[in-house]
């Protein structure tokens, strides 16, 4: 590791140069507000662009770039990959779910269009993220489109990023979980789409065996440090930054890495994985900077 | 045509050992029961598992077949559009949207395993439908499948299936539309994944570009006719046999087409739709027999 390297890297204006590429991107692949049924395409465009950091798609194109590809190449599937997030988010968010009123401080989508749409918006969006990769293709060679579906679709599936999601809402009100059952909730709940989003890149830019374990393993730990950090700023968060109340997760309940290890232990826990990503990186050398720093922001972010 | 050769042909067989094969294969793909998380996989399964009829795989197949393909080889794809249309199934169902308690005589998968697990049963089904066509690619090449998932996706999408749903919600309650919108609502609602059902087998076998445009325009009418005999069947159907109540269109004011052309003047459009998509058959001559007798079975059905 080469900490001086790392800390010289310039993350913010990586993040935000990167998040405009992104923005302007799923912009161009999401249908316009105008186009039938027009309350459909604004409930999936107001769900979209609510002030999400773009971490995913930023992940998906980083990855692409130090594996030696062409960022464009990776775009279809980077926004793909935001679309299913935002549809996870827009389910997840509904009444019969997490019963969210509030998304990074705006009203989330079943508040605004009503249930039936929320539900259905998610739908459209899962949707239109494979439509975006198989449509947008220039460049990419079959084999590897379908590889980059089937990595999106295990990740995203009852195995994955919707199998997490059930064994969350099965283990609620249940506290007294073990550091492996919590580990294994996340890991599918929001780890899966993280790793696949790390490994569409590589796909895209035809990564070698050794690169694509790299990404793997980094992927690994940085979404097991997010997940970390997502549980302490439910505890030490600004609310004003984060766009939501803290304290629901003592609210519910809910078994997290700070309740089981302390708010020190939790800390040193991230830390330790953040360490653990860092180091599959070496193989990248001077490229691995920006993935560097991204592992940093992830358990250094304020929302 | 040669309606001789149609009416010798034993649909009854062909329908039951083609669903046999197709229910096989689904419980093939589909996680088990025992599979982590249990309560997700029995949910999807409830509801896959419910009675259908299987009309989507069995298209794709016999698209394949007729194309010169083997029915192998559209298995996957065949089972994936079944297992999306009973997400979207699962969805509609639900009580912000169409609130149904009973499905085939059963009660609907959110009567059961409640509305949490429903939307992310369906959820997980889609991304199932996705998966098992990435992860059984025998004999497909990579050109073949990356065209399936898009022609799948975009039926699927806020211009197909998902955008004609929320079409049919706006207008709820609006028994004034003309049959252009009830038209377009169908046409999207039902027929895109009628129609993609076909291609798909299509794709997979190979076919050349006139087989493709004779399966679409067949596909189209066969929609069509599949529709207004769903309409016939709120009216002049047998709840016995329907597993659901009749009279739910007149009840909820919907625009149909008998509404629109009368009972009769219904029957007739029917009528034409199938002897259209007859038509377009021709170019199969001999091989074309199943998918003739399946034309006349989607006017001709009790349920």
């Amino acid at each position: 590791m080469n900490l001086m390297t790392t800390s010289s890297f310039d993350l913010k204006n990586y993040l935000s140069s990167s998040r405009a590429l992104v923005d302007e991107a799923l912009s161009e692949y999401l249908p316009s507000e105008k186009s039938d049924p027009a309350i459909l395409h604004k409930a999936m465009r107001y769900s979209v662009f609510c002030g999400g950091k773009r971490l995913r798609p930023i992940l998906a194109l980083t990855a692409a770039d130090v594996c030696g590809g062409d960022i464009r190449d990776a775009m279809p599937a980077a926004c793909a990959l935001e679309m299913i997030h935002t549809f996870s988010l827009i389910h997840d968010d509904l009444p019969a779910l997490d019963n969210d009123d509030l998304r990074r401080g705006r009203p989330t989508c079943h508040k605004v269009f009503g249930e039936a749409m929320a539900i259905l918006a998610g739908d459209a969006l899962f949707a239109m993220g494979y439509e975006t990769i198989t449509r947008h293709t220039a460049n990419i060679g079959p084999e590897a489109l379908a590889n980059v579906l089937k990595t999106i679709s295990i990740a995203v599936g009852s195995h994955g990023m919707v199998g997490g999601q059930v064994a969350d809402l099965e283990n609620e009100g249940n506290s007294n979980l073990d550091i492996q059952t919590i580990q294994s909730i996340h890991a599918r709940k929001t780890g899966a789409l993280l790793k696949a989003s790390l490994l569409s890149g590589a796909i895209v830019a035809s990564a070698t065996p050794a690169q694509h374990a790299a990404l793997e393993i980094y992927g690994e730990k940085i979404g097991l440090a997010f997940q970390i950090a997502d549980d302490l700023l439910d505890i030490l968060g600004d609310e004003q930054i984060l766009g939501k109340p803290i304290g629901s997760d003592e609210k519910n309940q809910k078994a997290t890495y700070p309740k089981l290890l302390g708010i020190d232990g939790a800390k040193e826990a991230a830390r330790r994985a953040t360490d653990e990503a860092l180091s599959a990186l070496e193989i990248f050398g001077r490229k691995a900077e920006p993935l560097k720093a991204l592992a940093e922001y992830m358990i250094d972010r304020k929302s």
